[in-house]
Order: structure tokens, then sequence, then C-alpha cells
């Protein structure tokens, strides 16, 4: 450690590096271990980007693929850490671990040694040698039946995941790549997840990290899925676990091992640094907000929402993405839940129901789509616009865990505006946040707190609705960084300078609390909106008019 | 008669003009009475439209008053006829006969004379003075009283308008002016309707024509609601029809008179050639597009769609706007529904939800907003859009006589297009013209064939789409001036050149029959949609969930 006297004192400290693996990039992030101040970022764009209509050698793709290549991984280890570091003017001496987030389940096969099999030459034309990234959704088929199954034979797990999993998740890709490559299926020596692959790059050694293990593995418990239940799946996934999966399972925040010399060359860091077990965007954010303590519960809004939030009970909530013992910081029960649009609706609707006349009137006022919207919106008392939307035109992830739903508007007169639906869809993915706390207190596990990070945050109005309507206080993540933020916090607790993740949130953690707060009138206001659109919810979205998925056949008989 | 022996013979025969009132203007047209040739028209607008915000004085009016200055009306005799004269090359001496229809109901309270109380120095500024349009709305509190009592009293003509009265017509607009301005109400000595008052101002005698004094006054059977009815409703009103309305019955086609010397001033016209007998527009376009058999059902497709169609049964059918004896052609039952908002509904798509980007495409294209949509919406299978929608953006005339019903869209999705949404509501309003017609055929009233006038027409993607889903034959009118020629109709009828309406509709009428015909295939694929629009219409409509007057109540409160 250098003391240089000069103005770039608080720069000698000690730091860590968090990198942040998204969809079509990864950030990395170099943060001041002592008060989490970020000192410096690099992004590094993906080269493939997403696959999803072909291979690099031009492999056509069926629909609802999305795959990468983890090649794309290890370059932002080599371009955006040495970035980061650079634009931070810190020297690699001062770094003291690393850590790392991705999205999750994103999950690929690999060798016994880590190598990815669209790495072997004879396996580059092939679709399932490579990374399914989460929001490859076609295995539907596989995961109706692991649902179907597990319900007919009561199957403990499937509580802990509101009553369903995903297609999503590592059990249906998997089965996925069984039935429709086994030749892939059976040269898979590990199926892996890729938040554990990379710190395989990094440190040499393969753990499987509490989060994805819980809540896209169905581990509880310390057990997978059974084998008998395995086999009545399919008799060739019988040991899937065994041959594939199980692997020694990783604390979040604990040390997974060392820099080795390559990963060292990579990065421009020093060998032998403390290197963080895997995590998972969404849940790193948790503690970079702050939130640690029971109650607390984290919305990362962007295109899509996420809710995380710990809790001291374990209880079963219905259609919550998952709970996990340890899934968010070690000791707790983690939970997740999510909305699977939101502002994409917003964009959605931003691209085709913006009038030229609103174009124009917003360009001279230099203001973009949604910042017309939101300023011609905000005037507005609470309900007059006559209208309540179904915010599911991107599906239901919680509470319904229903991708066949879609999005509904009532109320529509002559009169109304664009203005009046575009408030009206924000409304809704703010009673769709609610609809979500109400299962978790209905279920025993409290909400007390909403801290929001994410894109969203910058729409005021957005905001000032979720506290409204759900009459909460609202917080704000401090850092436009969250998920890299979080990430180097757990490699801070990793490296040793913090002896839990709570104790790293105190200092490195960054929210602002409360910054909206509910207003009573506008709250009883919504609290009529909020009784309309649960009576529609339960009305389109548990069977009473199955309209949605009647309409999705017909649609798909129609355009086949 | 004049026998040239040129180009111009045709022109020399005897001729007829009709002159359709509409809500913005006048239209005149002169036709051959041989055939119905339309020799030449001419419009003339109402110098002061409709008055919704204030009197000609600046006296201010509140929300949902709609009124009309009557001398507008007779500007229309002194332009429109004299200008459609001369563009036909028609001699007045080759006109015979005069015929009018009206919107409905138009109502304004005269003297014994006929002249209007707005007339009156003493009342220029007083609303309740005027004529009431047929879309001034702010008699509903009275509708709703009328309705309720009727009901509870078990009123016999109630039956008869589908079970609920419009608060459009003239006992509820009567009421409002007794309840809200007395003086004028005492000071009305006759309640006329303007299809009723302009014949007198042709000929100088006073009849009420069977249409209007039917569906607008309630007479049934040969007689208005009781006084002991009127009474319950209000003790001022219970003389209100012997002192105000009461007045001899003119049949349509009839002739009410002989043309004033003043009025042949006015048009240019003969004095003494008959005039007709009052006629609502409409009603006239029926036999207009030939339509004069049972089940021969005439949609008037415009902003809004009034469905009109004769039988020779008389039934209740639930919802509809009413059934006359005589009420379109006399002798047989007259029965009316309609939609309240159609093409309206279209418009109000363009104005809000038609993006820049697609502007920029139809402009290139030579195309206006509708056309371009309409071109993308055709390619599409049936269903392929995945939507179903509730056409009530301006409420539901039939059969659920509900104004404070609101549009629905269901099944939007991020991939949902401006085209797609456009198409779901050309649907809606297919399904809701379906509704009606089994309504009708439910009730033991068959609707054998559907004839199709007004500006909608022209789309061809829409019609056939009626075809479809109403599983009927469409025929389309051949006159774009359907109401001014279905006068002109009458007028030859009040002139005595043909023996009855029929006989006019024979050579006078034109529509060219079963242009489209419904597919099988596509009709099949409808009968699904058809279904959910059933549902949801059932749910939204009839009180299962009365979500649209509560998001009304609260719009209401919210903008008070």
């Amino acid at each position: 450690m250098v003391n240089v006297g000069d103005e770039t004192v608080g720069n000698a400290e000690p730091c860590v590096v968090g990198v942040d693996f998204g969809t079509l990039s990864g950030r990395a992030v170099v943060v001041r271990m002592r008060d989490g101040a970020e000192l410096g970022t690099a992004e590094h764009a993906y080269r493939h980007a997403v696959l999803d209509r072909e291979l690099p050698d031009g492999t056509r793709l069926p629909p609802d693929w999305a795959l990468q290549v983890p090649s794309d991984y290890v370059d932002v280890l080599r371009h955006a850490v040495p970035a980061a570091l650079e634009a931070a003017g810190v020297r690699p001496e001062q770094v003291v671990g690393i850590g790392t987030d991705f999205t999750a389940c994103t999950v690929l096969p690999t060798l016994a040694d880590g190598t990815p099999l669209c790495e072997l030459p004879e396996y580059t034309a092939r679709p399932h040698a490579y990374v399914k990234l989460w929001r490859h959704h076609a295995a539907q088929g596989q995961a109706d039946r692991i649902n179907a199954l597990a319900a007919e034979r009561k199957e403990s797990w499937l509580g802990r995941y509101g009553g369903k999993i995903s297609s999503e998740w590592e059990f249906a890709k998997a089965l996925q790549m069984l039935e429709e490559d086994p030749e892939i299926y059976h040269r898979t020596e590990r199926w892996v997840e890729a938040a554990d692959w990379i710190v395989w790059r990094l440190c040499g050694r393969y753990l499987r990290n509490a989060c994805t293990a819980g809540y896209k593995g169905q581990l509880q418990d310390g057990a997978y899925p059974s084998r008998a239940y395995l086999e009545a799946l399919n008799p060739g996934f019988a040991d899937f676990v065994t041959e594939k999966l199980e692997q020694e399972i990783g604390q979040l925040g604990a040390e997974a091992g060392r820099l080795t010399a390559e990963a060292a060359a990579w990065t421009g860091l020093p060998e032998g640094i403390a290197v963080c077990v895997g995590n998972v965007d969404a849940h790193v954010t948790a503690p970079a907000a702050g939130a640690v303590e029971p109650g607390q519960m984290v919305a990362i809004m962007g295109t899509s929402t996420c809710h995380v939030m710990s809790s001291d009970r374990n209880e079963t909530v219905p259609g919550m993405c998952g709970v996990v013992d340890g899934g968010i910081l070690p000791g707790l029960w983690g939970y997740e839940a999510g909305q699977s649009g939101v502002g994409d609706i917003f964009a959605w609707f931003v691209r085709t129901g913006f009038p030229a006349e609103y174009a124009e009137q917003a360009a001279a006022l230099g203001r973009d789509a949604h910042e017309h919207l939101t300023a011609l919106a905000a005037g507005q008392k609470v309900g007059e616009h006559g209208l309540v939307a179904l915010d599911w035109h991107s599906g239901n992830r919680s509470v319904l865990v229903d991708h066949e739903l879609s999005g509904v508007v009532v109320g529509l007169t002559l009169s109304t505006r664009p203005e009046d639906v575009y408030r009206a869809l924000l409304e809704a993915t703010a009673f769709g946040t609610r609809t979500i706390i109400e299962a978790f207190e209905t279920s025993g596990v409290p909400v007390d707190e909403l801290i929001i990070a994410g894109g969203l945050t910058k729409n005021a109005l957005l905001m000032q609705i979720y506290a409204d309507v759900t009459r909460r206080p609202l917080g704000v993540i401090g850092s436009t960084q969250g998920p890299a933020l979080g990430a180097a916090m757990h490699a801070a607790v990793a490296a040793g300078a913090y002896p839990d993740i709570q104790a790293a949130a105190r200092c490195m953690g960054k929210a602002d609390r409360g910054v909206y707060q509910p207003d009573p009138e506008r709250a009883a206001a919504y609290d009529s909106l909020y009784a309309e659109y649960r009576l529609l919810h339960d009305y389109f979205g548990r069977g009473v008019n199955d309209v949605m998925h009647r309409l999705r056949r017909i649609r798909a008989e129609a355009s086949a």
C-alpha cells in the first residue's frame, strides 16, 4: 500500500473489482473498499451478442432460442477490467479481490476441465453445445412436463418455487438437450452455470454458488430432485444430477480460490488475490442497495423487474420465483419474485402508440417520448384517465407464473389520449408489484420498505406511483452500476476486509432511503383502482376466463 | 314538360327533390323520378354548426349539451335546393315534390304557430329555448328516472324499446327543460321534432311523422305514456302530452301539404307541389337501398351505425332502440337498433395510435392513415393478431343500452402492432352487429341479408369482415346520398307518382346485392373469436364486473 500524500491518496487505498456480466456486455467497476466509492468503470460488448437466429457459422436456430459464446465472457476480463483500472487511476497492486455476477439461468455444457463443448471443433455447428442464455425459451415443453410430474408426485421442492419452475432453468434446458441432441448431452461432463464457469476461469476451481444452485437448479435442503423423479421424466435423465450437475456448493461472499496466473494476465490484476464465489445480477444488487435486513425488498427495474428480499422466515409464497437458504445472504432465506415485462411494456407503447403529432411536440420541447408522455401524465389526478390495465404484455412471472397471459386495457373512450394509456401502464406495473408484496405478506413474510435499482429509477413519476400504490417509502439505489458494485462488495468480503456481506453493505452499499413517501390521499385513491386490477387479475389470470390462452392458440394456428 | 329532343331529354322528365338535414349541414339532391338517377346535389353548412360550448351571444353551456339554431335549417332550403337544381340542369317546373329527412331526436320548443322560442328576443340567452340536437346528452338523469319508473310501473310501451329509452329522446329532453328552466317549459306551446318543424315551414301544416312519434316519442298503439305516469315523474309534467306534444300523425310517404308561396320563394320550386311528411335519416335510407322486404337489414355505417329493418312480426327484441308500427314503411313493423361508436372508434385510433414512422410510410405510399392500416391488416389470417376488443369506446346502444360502458382490448403483447389493434377494432364492431342480429333472430325476427350504406362502405376489408362475421351476403347501397335519395323517393310517393314506398324503391332504390359473400373458412374462424367477444360482452356489459361504471365514477370524481 502506498501513501502518495496528494489528491490521489483516496485512490491509493485498497480496492476491489466487480464485474457484471449482462445480456449484451460486461461492465467492470473498481471500488474503494472503505466506502464503496466507484473509482472507474469500463464496459465491453460481447462480440457475438445473443445468437437467436444463427450460430457463428451460419447454422440456423429455431424460434425462441437464445445462445451465447463463452469466449465473449473471457474477453470482458481481458478488456473491461484493465480499462476500468486505468479509468480509476488505480494501480493493480491496490486490488485485493475480484467478484462477479451473471445473468441466470445462463448455462453451458463443458468437459470435466471446464472446456465448453462449443469450443471443440467437432461441435461448432451444434446449437446445444453453446451457452443457453437466460432468455432461451425453447424448453417450455420440458418445463411443462417437469411441473406436471412434480405436482403429480408432490415433489417437496415444488413449493419452494411457488408451485412452478421456469423453462429458463437448469433442468428444463438440460432435458431439452438430452431429447434433441443426445450426443451432446452424453458428451457433457459438467452442466455449468455461467456464473460459476467464469469464476472457474478466474481461479481454477469449480464451485456451484448457493444462489443459482438453489434458484435455478432446485437444490433445496441439500438435495436436488431425486433420481426416481428424473427417471420418470425421461429414463435417460435419471443420472443427470450425479453425472453432470452435483458439485461442492460455495456460499455467497466466500472465497472460491485465488486468481490464477492466466487470469492475472488477462485482467492485469495481481496473481493470488481473492476470487469470490459467483453470484446473480439481481441478487447481488440487494446489498449494493444496502438492503440486508429482513423486510427490505429491492426491485431492480429495467425491461423487466426482479424483486429480491432476505427474510429470517421460510414460508411458501405462492407464485414467487423461489426461496433459497442463503440465496442472497448466508444465514437468511433469500426470496425472489419478478415481473416479466415493465420497461419493455413502456417501450412497446412508445413504439406503437406515440402519434406523429406528439413526436413533433416532444422534439420541440427537447424531450424523448418517455419524458414527454410522463410530463403530460404527471399532472393528472389518480383515476382521472378512467383506465385500468393489466401489465402482462410479456406474460406474468409472479404471482401467476404464466407466460401465455397478455396485456389488457379497460375503460377506453373516444377521449382517451396516449398519455392516459401510458400512465395506466405505469400504474399497472405498480399494481403488479403490490400484488407480489401482498403475496409475501399474506404468506407471513413482511415487506417493510422498497428500494429501487435499475434504469427506471430516473422516472420520478413512476417512482412516486410505486410509493403511493404500495403505501411504502421508496428508496433509490445510489449507483448506476448496482450489480457490479454488489459484486465488488462480495469480493471485499471474500478478501477478508469485512466479516460478512451485511458489514460490507453498511460501509459500501448506497441508497437514498425514503426518497419517495406515499401520499395518503393518492394511496387511498389507488386502493380503488388496485381493487379493479385485482378483480381483472383473477378473472383473466386464474382461469375464470381463459381467453388469453385461447387467443394464443388461435394466433398460433392462424400463423402456422 | 318539354321535349327538347337533345341530350338533356332525360333531364326534362319529372323530378323530385330530397333534402337531408344532417348534424353539420344539409344536402339537397335532385332525383329523376323514373329511375332514381341523381341529377344534381348541393350542400349547405349550418352557420352555427353545433352549439356545445356557448350560445351565439356567448352564454356558456354545461358539459354534454348540444344545441342548434333553427334558422340554419331554413338556410339550407334557401341555398342548397336552388344550387342542386342548378347543378342538375333541371328547371323548377320539372319538380313535382319535395321530401326531407332529419337527424332525430332533434327537438325544439315553439309557439303554437311554430315560431321557435329561441327566436323571441327575450329568450336568445336561454339555452333551453334552442333546438336540442340528437346528441345533447345532458338529460341522462331524467332518462334514468323515466326508465326506472316505467319499469316499476310495468309501462306497456317499455318493451317496445328493448326495456330502456334514451336520454336523447323527446320526453327526457322535455323533462329536463321543465326541471331546469320552468319558464321556458311553460312558454312552450308545441314540442316539435325538427323533422316535422321543417315540413311545417315548407307547407304550413304541422303533422307529427309516424317514425319520430314512435321511435322518439313513445307513441305506441295510438297512445303516449299516460298522464298518471307523467305526473308520477313530476307533477308539473302531467299534462305534457295533451298540452304540448299531441298532434295529428302523418304516415311516411304521405303528403303533408303543398309548398307555400314563402317556401317556394326560398327554394325556387313551384308553389303548390307536394311536400312529404317528415322522416329520419336512417329510416329513409332503407328504401333508398332497396330494402323494403322483411329480413332485409340496412346498416348505415358512419361515425356510428344505425340498423333499420322492417318486419311483418311484432316481437320484443331486447336492447333494440325501438319497434314502431309503420316506423319505416306503412303497414310493417319498423325495427331500429344501433352501435354508438363505429367510424368514431377507428378515427380515435388513428388520432391516438398511429406512430410517426407509420405516418411517414403512409405518406410515401400516398395513403391516408385508414388506408395504410387497412392495407397492412388485410393480409392477416383471422385470429393472427391474437386480440379481441370490445367496441364500446362511445358506449353501447344495442343491445346493452348503456352509454357508460367503455372500450377494451385483450391479448396485447410486446409484438402487437398498430395494424393488429386496428383490425381487432374493425372486427369488434362487426361482432357488435352480429350481437344485434342474433338478438333479432332469437326474438323471432329473421335477418336474412345485410345492406350497408354510409361512408364506411368504401373500406372493402371492413365489408368483407362484416360478411364473414355475420355469415350473411352483404350488399352495398348504390348512392353516396342515401338519406337525400330516400327523402326524394318519399316525395315521389307523396306526389302520387308511385302507389307506395315499396313501388318507389323498386324503381328508384339502388343497391348492389351480395357484393361480399361470407367465406366459410373465415366465418368458422370468426366463430371462435366471436365466442370470446360474447364472453367479455356479458362479463363487462351485464353487471358481472361493473368495473366500467366504477371507472367512470372514479374519473368523474378525480376530474371534479
